[in-house]
């Protein structure tokens, strides 16, 4: 594990023991022990990304120059913010898509005991984000700031969740609604605002469970995915017919048929080629960029996400 | 209606309107529809006690000194603040508790199409609150402070719930656990800091469901309820054993077992007992407070409380 991982995590323990000691909260231990459990389960598994870009970008925008401890400390603290964030859109969306697997293991809501009681540990999930602002950037010039920018994006997110929601519940009705502005505008603010733009809807139904953590389920719960809005417009009208037949099933045969219209139409190499234009694209924008360490910044992104597998 | 209520009332439309155009989202047609169609029927169809006391307790404090138009506006709309957190806080616990009506209707989630979309609904809810306090108070010296007592509320109502729901768990095994002291603290938490103290567990058992608006399911749902928890208190051994075979069971029979033994046991009149020594407690201790502008506003909201119907 690298330095920077590792002292993460440290801060991930040092973070969650001030959260279970809170004296805005009187603890029962069942309580304590139960948000202790609940944390461990949902916050630290993923890959950490969005979480790590913090620090990186921060140390790319010092252009160099050594960071304090303290420094490094209010990095990680503001890069688990976004990880926490994640973790109580990923319990609460789990349970509205009616998922089974996150991250290589059942979705909390699966769990025995748990089921809707989920919804509320999301909800505390969100509540901690500025318990640790609060302890740990009040005072600062910046914390109302960090208040504002967390909240508005936190509602740019659940806005584009409830349109992912409501396109869902119409396209059952036409499946030619689903045009890529439509796509896009989901993607924009369901997940670009608080991390990037990019099409996950590509790992969704081609990664492999094991390497992504979960077994994806937009072709049954009829997303307006990229994949089907671009299976959509290269097909012939028989093409469409079979995709409405078959899209929207729970049924694996139906999902089953779906992949291969997908493969039949080359949507592999549909995507290869997107992805490398869209990098290609990002690329120009970055460098007419007039700062150097913001180029860095958005670059080291940027390479992060590029031909990912999970 | 008051001039107040109806002034209030108007003040919703304007910020419900406000919130259909943000420019922090581009809303589809669908959407706005959606959003308008969801805060109708959640956000003004209560009580609105704790909306309305904003403005009388800021009258009070202002001790007769005539409100700006201005004044009044910012009253309303920190009010309504108020009242968007007991409805996101209400569709949510609806399903967590598998709740039927609310208010007079079904709940937003029993709806046709809307189900457990209705947890986002409930993230929208709460994300309204910072902009509407963002529009109208962005720029004010008390900006902060006003986002620091939301979050503060909504994370001590959340902490709340949470012991209610692990407490529910953990009481279908040991029914001897319920205590006054663990009910006094979920209370405490769930009800009292976004609004005031009071057993709603009362209305939830003996309030008729056309006054209240809801069904009660407090018993069905083996709740540490005040009820529960003073039957248990009262009961001698073989009522503590018929109150353990009855309570927490979806069964009619059962529930109405449950209520004879309350009847028997003359809990009401233990209530009513618990109710005036209480308000005798509080009256004392509002007239140690040294400002009368404070009493003030601390007795009109016992007002609004005491020998409550709804």
């Amino acid at each position: 594990m690298s330095d920077l991982k590792s002292k993460f995590l440290e801060v991930y323990t040092s973070l969650k023991s001030e959260l279970l000691n809170d004296p805005a909260f009187e603890f029962t231990d069942d309580s304590r022990q139960w948000v202790d459990r609940m944390l461990d389960y949902n916050v630290p598994g993923g890959k950490l990304n969005r979480g790590l870009s913090v620090i990186d970008s921060y140390k790319l925008l010092k252009e160099g120059k050594e960071l304090t401890d303290d420094e490094i400390f209010l990095a990680c603290a503001l890069g688990w913010c976004i990880e926490w964030l994640q973790a109580y859109f990923l319990v609460l969306d789990d349970i509205m898509d009616n998922s089974q697997t996150r991250r290589g293991q059942p979705c909390w809501y699966k769990l025995p005991k748990i089921g809707l009681i989920a919804a509320n540990d999301g909800v505390i999930l969100r509540n901690h984000i500025p318990r640790i602002l609060k302890k740990h950037f009040k005072g600062k010039p910046y914390y109302v700031d960090l208040l504002d920018l967390f909240n508005e994006v936190e509602f740019q997110t659940a806005c584009g969740q409830m349109i992912d929601l409501i396109t869902t519940l119409e396209g059952e009705k036409d499946l030619s609604k689903y045009s890529i502005s439509l796509h896009h505008r989901i993607v924009q603010y369901k997940t670009a605002y608080y991390s990037f733009y990019l099409p996950d809807d590509y790992l969704d139904c081609f990664g492999a469970p094991e390497v992504i953590g979960k077994i994806g389920t937009d072709i049954e719960d009829f997303k307006c995915s990229w994949l089907v809005v671009k299976a959509m417009e290269l097909s012939n009208d028989e093409q469409k017919k079979f995709l409405k037949e078959n899209y929207g099933k729970a049924d694996p045969t139906c999902v089953a048929k779906v992949k291969e219209l997908y493969n039949a139409l080359h949507l592999q190499d549909a995507f290869e080629e997107y992805e490398s234009k869209s990098y290609e694209k990002l690329i120009n924008s970055i460098e007419a960029h007039p700062s150097k360490a913001v180029q860095a910044v958005l670059k080291s992104f940027l390479a992060k996400i590029y031909k990912r597998q999970k």
